[in-house]
């Protein structure tokens, strides 16, 4: 049975819904960030990184949250969470998975703690000069992908669902207090709304405790 | 025949490795990175982000250096650049090419480029703060990745290489002006050692024209 170390509407948002998609049991532990928990020494055996989430197969214990979502995803073929190795689609959704895992997912942890960005103590004007600007690069960042869903749409890989739909929810969620939230941009906002209908992400919602606005 | 858009030294150098460990034919075009030409109409057909790497494989046109590795690699499984896809192995591959496509690429862009994330002006204290707070987050991620193949090197998936190593002889190289440089770290100075050697490696050093001190 899979294992998934979590915190509600953390990144291991995302792995918790693919899980609920792929329907295979699992248990999940929650970690308590109150306590600092993830710095812990016996989470950081799990990962020596000190972040959620951590997956544990058996003997494989992973993290790293996209690394967990393409593992979950090879490991079931059935539930369809990504195209077959090997493919021109595979590239594609490659593509997706990782500007969004490696453009937008930094830059949003920038804009949630800039402070970990300057030698400037916390509360100099350097620390919103950072936040502000990082917001302004996330805003663009989700108008780009907007403006491709208009072309091929509604999901990031067309007619077809996959899990960076998933990964993209989060980020969206992640940005609703943003002076331009994703849910102003149409497309972006069609897209969501799709993947909020998924009743694995109703589930996985639910179990976390998240409530609307969910973005 | 594939295609790669590069320019010397840039994210480019990971996917033309490859395209020399895979052996398949390949052309190379220079984008003239003192023209701006990453930004031109014609190059954001290719790539509307405006960045380099772009891979042409036929009507396939992918951009993101990882999913282009990725990519690469999936499409020649002889050249054994990542384990087989459904394995545990692989997703201990996944967890290493993302810590550093997600974590180690993206801190390295802000050591380069620290003005693209405050709104104060160049020249401004704020600009310096930041790239000396991004140094020594990056001295601790290279102290880390360090520390693990102490574990289990000499490559980052043990006894066997994988593009991650590839892509880590990348990001040590971006690193070695910096106060602590990767050479400095004993077991990742043997890591991309072994990995210069690799006659792969060279031709593509080579034809870029990039010469000792590599790293």
């Amino acid at each position: 049975m899979y294992e998934l170390y979590y915190y509600p509407g953390n990144a291991s948002i995302t792995p918790h819904v693919l899980l609920e998609e792929i329907g295979a049991p699992f248990q999940l532990h929650l970690v308590e960030r109150a306590r600092n928990e993830q710095k812990s020494v016996a989470y950081k055996k799990l990962n020596p990184r000190g972040l959620i989430p951590v997956l544990v197969d058996g003997d494989t214990v992973l993290y790293e949250t996209a690394a967990i979502c393409l593992y979950l995803s090879d490991k079931h073929p059935d539930a369809a969470l990504a195209p077959p190795c090997g493919t021109a689609e595979r590239g594609h959704f490659y593509k997706w998975l990782m500007f969004l895992a490696n453009t937008v997912h930094p830059d949003t942890l920038i804009y949630f703690y800039p402070e970990r960005y300057t030698l400037e103590a916390t509360g100099d004007v350097g620390v919103g000069a950072i936040k502000d600007a990082v917001e302004e690069r996330l805003t663009e960042m989700f108008q780009f992908i907007d403006a491709q869903l208009v072309k091929g749409g509604p999901y990031l890989m067309g007619e077809q669902v996959s899990l960076a739909d998933h990964y993209l929810l989060m980020l969206a969620r992640w940005g609703r207090n943003m002076k331009t939230p994703p849910r102003d941009m149409r497309h972006l906002r069609r897209n969501v709304e799709l993947m909020l209908a998924r009743p694995a992400v109703q589930r996985a919602l639910a179990t976390e405790g998240l409530s609307a606005p969910i973005f």
